[in-house]
């Protein structure tokens, strides 16, 4: 039997994919079980988007531009104009999801064996990417007890090394809802003019800022039109994860004529999502109002509430619609699978993701549940009265 | 400045998007461009598809099942039934087009620096997906005079190394037309069951086969299930390349378990172009038909009407709806760009693909061209002339 590849090999299953099985079986059981574990929001999308899909008038459902169409393009650059980034058409390659707008950019920046420097916890899927690409990840642990702050410039200079080619951020975070300060992302401007890196920047939450806090784009900064690149996607901001459109953008030249070869060879973004995306740009102001408002709501009333559970320790998110909570247990893992296959309280139990996936040092994170605060306020409390009762059985 | 890497400088660009420029030059000038260069056909998509879009009652515009539905699949395994391929859904991973099927399978199967043979004149677009996971392509040449059927599996042996990983295989194919008889695929069956290899079989022109030949898939050959991965499309199979759905098809567990993984860090094929293609499986068989009658026909005229041309080979395909002409010159990239930009007849001009970028040996087929077959019966009529007039002013 021929042999799959080491990177066919390596690929990780998802942190929340593995519990997935014992949230189906504890469906099968009679459960309700609510899930804290999932980036799909219960928001509605905007209309204006899934209109323009419902009033299309395609006879031949032909390919788009592989770097998407001029107009779209435009119209992004007015937006992104809208937020402090002043950048072009030109400057963006439109992708399927950012998702493959990561993928395209590691593709283009790194070769085999090279090394991206990533302050952890990050985005599980940052390891697939990399793995696709035969790269290497060398993290760094940034600490609940310091918010989730960006790690001393130190720890990044101990790592660098000739083979690494980035340093990435997700910014504000998932899974640790931390918005990186003005003063933080000029550290790391310093950092990659010194050794000469990319600063690749996931600011697919940029919407979902709170506190009155200002979300500062790498693509802000001026002196690093070399080196910085934005990862974008429509699937948060607007509530369509299922569209499939994100973007790479950046000023440098290379880079862009590189990921468009990329996005080249697989011809086309998704067309309908195109349409969508290009409508939801028209979204009105009041939607972005009415969204934040009630996930800095939820928000509250999630770190509240598990702010009453003793022994347990939450850093309170400024943007995005994660949190990660440390709990007075050893292993979350553990308890995680546990919540779903021995406990429940009145027949209702709770999915959360493990943090120790969002981890790439081993052992690290193992205390630690992330929690997506996608389900209404009543959920939401009910939510964390049974993780309350949940802890209390499961320490016994 | 940060550099670009290796990859990032391979990446080819397509043999055809080289003359893009100079054609939006030749429409500027007020000429009328007829395009055989590009797949994307002018056949409607059907309308039980697009209807299913237009009528969907979206709200929440959510995430897909990584691998695509328990139902999409199920319904996709009963079409394959139809055509002799008895596979179930869980041998399927559907993917964000043939493309992202072709990059994850090469992902799963081959590590840096391994090797992949390929029949040539092959799809262009696999220098990508192979340069983008690192890895080499060896082509065997296949001849215009031999209408393109199967190399000699001597030459395939002469290939093989340790870092042979796969045989891949465009069934019918692009550019060539030809379609591989049984026999030829039971040859393969031996050699990669000799070497223990990976047999991929690109067979998204499935539903394009004329004169009564008979498609054989590589999953409807018996004994190779560990050895067989099929590519998918739905694109070219109800015109709607802009949907941007494929899929994986194999018995082999291993590669299901591998894919998936690649699926999953990318999260999920576009929503709206997996109902639009959950619904295309509806499409009545006339639709069929009546396309392949089309087809037939164009090719028929097309084929018979480059004859004319003194001194021009032509291989009739069996399939799909391309054709390789070999011309009567020296330099097929410098008489298509020389059409575009020198040459015109009554206002109007040609675009076709030099077949030199469907080749990966050196100075192979530069006297071809790729022409598809995608336009009505007149417009080929008169492209044809168009190209003959061409040749004898270019050859003054």
């Amino acid at each position: 039997m021929p042999k799959i590849s080491i990177k066919g090999q390596k690929m990780p299953e998802s942190p929340i994919r593995k519990l997935v099985p014992y949230a189906e079986n504890a469906k099968k059981r009679g459960l309700n079980v609510f899930h804290l574990n999932i980036g799909q929001p219960d928001i509605k999308t905007p209309s204006v988007a899934l209109d323009a899909v419902r009033n299309n008038d395609i006879e031949v459902l032909a390919y788009a531009r592989s770097e998407g169409s001029e107009t779209y393009r435009e119209k992004l650059a007015a937006y992104y104009k809208k937020h402090n980034i002043n950048i072009s058409a030109q400057d963006i390659i439109v992708t399927t999801g950012g998702s493959e707008a990561l993928l395209f950019t590691l593709g283009s920046i790194t070769d085999f064996g090279d090394e991206i420097i990533i302050p952890e916890p990050f985005y599980a899927n940052y390891n697939g990417f990399s793995i696709a690409n035969g790269i290497k990840i060398l993290p760094i642990v940034s600490t609940i007890d310091d918010g989730f702050s960006l790690p001393k410039i130190e720890e990044f200079e101990k790592l660098i090394t000739p083979k690494t080619r980035a340093i990435l951020i997700c910014n504000p975070g998932n899974p640790t809802g931390y918005l990186y300060s003005k003063e933080e992302i000029e550290k790391l401007k310093t950092l990659v003019l010194k050794y000469d890196l990319f600063l690749i920047a996931d600011e697919v939450y940029r919407e979902f800022i709170y506190d009155g806090h200002q979300h500062h784009s790498v693509l802000s900064e001026t002196g690093i039109d070399q080196n910085a690149i934005m990862i974008d996607s429509v699937s948060k901001r607007y509530s369509m994860c299922g569209a499939r459109i994100g973007c790479i953008v950046s000023r440098n030249k290379e880079i862009i004529q590189a990921t468009l070869k990329f996005a080249q060879a697989r011809l086309s973004p998704p067309t309908y999502a195109l349409i969508a995306s290009e409508a939801a740009l028209e979204t009105p102001q009041n939607y972005f109002d009415e969204v934040t408002e009630e996930y800095v709501d939820r928000r509250n009333t999630l770190v509240s509430e598990l702010n009453k559970i003793s022994g347990l320790k939450v850093s309170t998110p400024k943007g995005a619609f994660y949190c990660i909570a440390e709990l007075p247990i050893d292993d979350a893992d553990d308890f995680a699978q546990w919540m779903l296959e021995s406990f429940n309280d009145k027949g209702e139990t709770v999915m959360v993701a493990p943090a120790s996936g969002f981890y790439s040092t081993k052992g690290s994170g193992k205390n630690q549940i992330r929690i997506a605060y996608v389900l209404n306020k009543k959920s939401l409390i009910r939510s964390v009265e049974l993780i309350k009762l949940a802890l209390e059985q499961y320490k016994n």
